[in-house]
């Protein structure tokens, strides 16, 4: 038998069940923003691979310009000049300077550059170093950002544009990363029509099927829609075999019915493991998680808002696992507009939209009688309040996952 | 003669200078996610579209049940049965009740439902009610959640998932968004070499065009690469002129060369109108801003680091006047690992890493020696030391913008 579980023992339980299955596909560059890096990447090479100067200006040996000022300066004929993205193929001798700019190469001997301000052409070839430099000064020395082996990225990693140019730089035009997922989602209920369909008196538009594909795909995963299926065990049962077949997991939003919920739980029985029957979480209590041929079945609740609050909590997590993704999330502080009321007993989970006041950003739940649809759209993010938690105050801080846009 | 502006000023002029230009297109509601919706979108129905029951039992008139309790139940005879997703074509008389479904619909005349847990079954089709209820309970009435009119989402969001099920609930699954703009990359700079080539002795890799192109890209908006171009201002001249025929806005990223940032600038104000010429910040003083053909043109300094903060700062506002997509950043409030000094007089960005740690998020900047690679690679986020301070304690407070997989 089966007990309500908190929703830290169902991420317990998923982290210790499933583990990594995504297989590893090589894409462009171009295309990696946004994929889970699935191999640590090391640079093979150097980064800048030659010494290379922060400013425009005269590369020379340090010691040459010790105790130099703009009084005295020390004189140094030009031995040459370092062109842009051209080698510097001479060796810089005792007592002369060379002409470089910003990012170019400094000569052999040359170990730092005195920027041009700080110099005067005297003509015939002969520059007024008007101030000292240390060696090193003005100077990115060959690997000194990057060198051979040295880890520049991570795996689990998603990829944001700050890493496509890191990747650029040392050269990872083909870049590693987990294949995509595929999530089989059915909606089960008899009340349920398409969202293209007018419904008729006592029927609603299927909404889950359309969400969850949604959050699915901004969150890296494929989806198939077996649309919806009616309250039906042999119909589902045969949907759900067929789902687990083709797909890596698979979601199944629960109608309202009772009848629905027995039969899915007898199936994944049948087929596999029970793991999860019932979550101590408001909304989202009526919630299955099972496995079938090793891969995970989830069983949602039908309502939209306990279905949202579900695949954010427990199936983002358990993809994240599949593709052995580092899941992180950081939240936004907040001050709430209005007291709330809790269930003890039950974790709680409140839609709310943000908005900038003040330097503060104030939380507003959007309460309404068991909507459907007006306490997600154009929510921005949520939050929860603890089981053991009767409420929260006015003015209370609440932590915000937000979720504009995904 | 323009002087440099700080970064303030600068956004008021890109929000006072440009406007929205992306056309409206329809999407299917499966490819919604993500998009900026370029309409206020107005149910034009119920929902739900008849009176909703929000558990299993019994419709009833609630005033048939007052007085009642367990002792002395209202005893009401079973008029009929709504089933699951069929209408209630029938009046519920009074001195009767009606079996309901969770999210069955009500029959006429009934205004309340008893959980079938408060009820008995004496048999005979009579039902015994324990405990009373009050017109409206357990039931959703007609249009409670969204009525024809009702604003259910507003123009200028990126929809999430939560939206996308919203949309689907009114039957909206033809989507107005935004048509996704077109911006074209330049990189200029003798010194470079595109990613897949092996650099030699003095030459680095382009990571400018595939950083801004990445970056675009997971902000909606689609590239065109021009390719690398050598410092010749004919050559230059040339592509820019295509790059604003063809694109909606043009990224040129500067080699380090002082040259091309003057040819940059002679060439937009040979074609257009200057408005920014160095911007009061560090990294990304030497970035320029025109309009060329009503359309922006931007030159990004060449330092990576430089042209990422520039870009995320500056150019992603521009889109989002451009897109008319609604701006909302909110930050992850961070405890500073170290101390960090700060140049007076220029705004400074600076990147870090994040870890949660004892419930707090703590961001360690991410130093180097004018780093081309390390400072980005891995990066979660950065935040930024306003120009009158000269610099943070260890153990303060900034606001981190949090940027992984973007």
């Amino acid at each position: 038998m089966l007990y309500v579980k908190t929703p830290e023992e169902v991420l317990d339980l998923i982290q210790n069940t499933f583990s990594a299955v995504a297989d590893v596909e090589y894409v462009p560059l171009a295309s990696a923003i946004g994929r889970v890096l699935a191999e640590d990447i090391a640079a093979e090479e150097y980064v800048p691979d030659f010494n290379r100067s922060t400013v425009d200006g005269y590369a020379v040996h340090a010691r040459d310009t010790f105790g130099c000022s703009e009084a005295i300066p020390a004189m140094l004929p030009v031995a040459g000049e370092v062109l842009m993205g051209q080698a510097a193929d001479f060796v810089l001798q005792m007592d002369a300077c060379c002409i470089v700019p910003t990012g170019g190469a400094l000569p052999e001997g040359a170990d730092s550059v005195v920027m041009v301000e700080y110099t005067e052409n005297f003509g015939d070839g002969l520059i007024g170093i008007g101030k000292s430099v240390a060696p090193g000064d003005n100077v990115i020395f060959r690997g000194d950002d990057v060198y051979p082996g040295k880890v520049v990225l991570q795996k689990g990693r998603v990829l944001g544009a700050q890493d496509i140019g890191a990747l650029a730089a040392i050269g990872k035009v083909s870049v590693p990363v987990r294949k995509k997922l595929l999530a089989g989602i059915i909606s089960t209920g008899d009340e349920l029509v398409p969202a293209e369909e007018q419904p008729k008196h006592g029927q609603v538009r299927d909404v889950n099927s359309y969400m969850l594909s949604a959050m699915m795909e901004a969150f890296g995963v494929q989806t198939i829609n077996y649309g919806i299926v009616i309250d039906d065990t042999a119909l589902l049962s045969e949907k759900m075999a067929q789902a687990v077949t083709e797909c890596d997991l698979v979601l199944i939003s629960g109608g309202s019915s009772v009848g629905v919920k027995d039969a899915t739980c007898s199936m994944i029985e049948s087929m596999g493991e029970l793991l999860v029957h019932g979550i101590a979480m408001k909304p989202g209590k009526p919630t299955i998680l099972g496995k079938v041929q090793e891969k995970p079945v989830f069983g949602l609740p039908g309502h939209p808002v306990a279905a949202y609050f579900v695949a954010k909590l427990f199936v983002l997590p358990l993809v994240g696992i599949l593709m052995e993704r580092t899941m992180t999330q950081y939240t936004v502080t907040a001050v709430l507009s209005e007291s709330l009321s809790a269930n003890q007993g039950r974790a709680q989970y409140q839609c709310c939209h943000l908005a900038q006041q003040d330097g503060q950003v104030i939380a507003y739940p959007i309460r309404s009688k068991s909507g459907l649809i007006t306490t997600l759209a154009g929510a921005d993010g949520y939050f929860s309040i603890a089981r053991d938690c009767e409420g929260l105050p006015k003015g209370a801080q609440v932590q915000v996952v937000v979720s504009i846009g995904e």
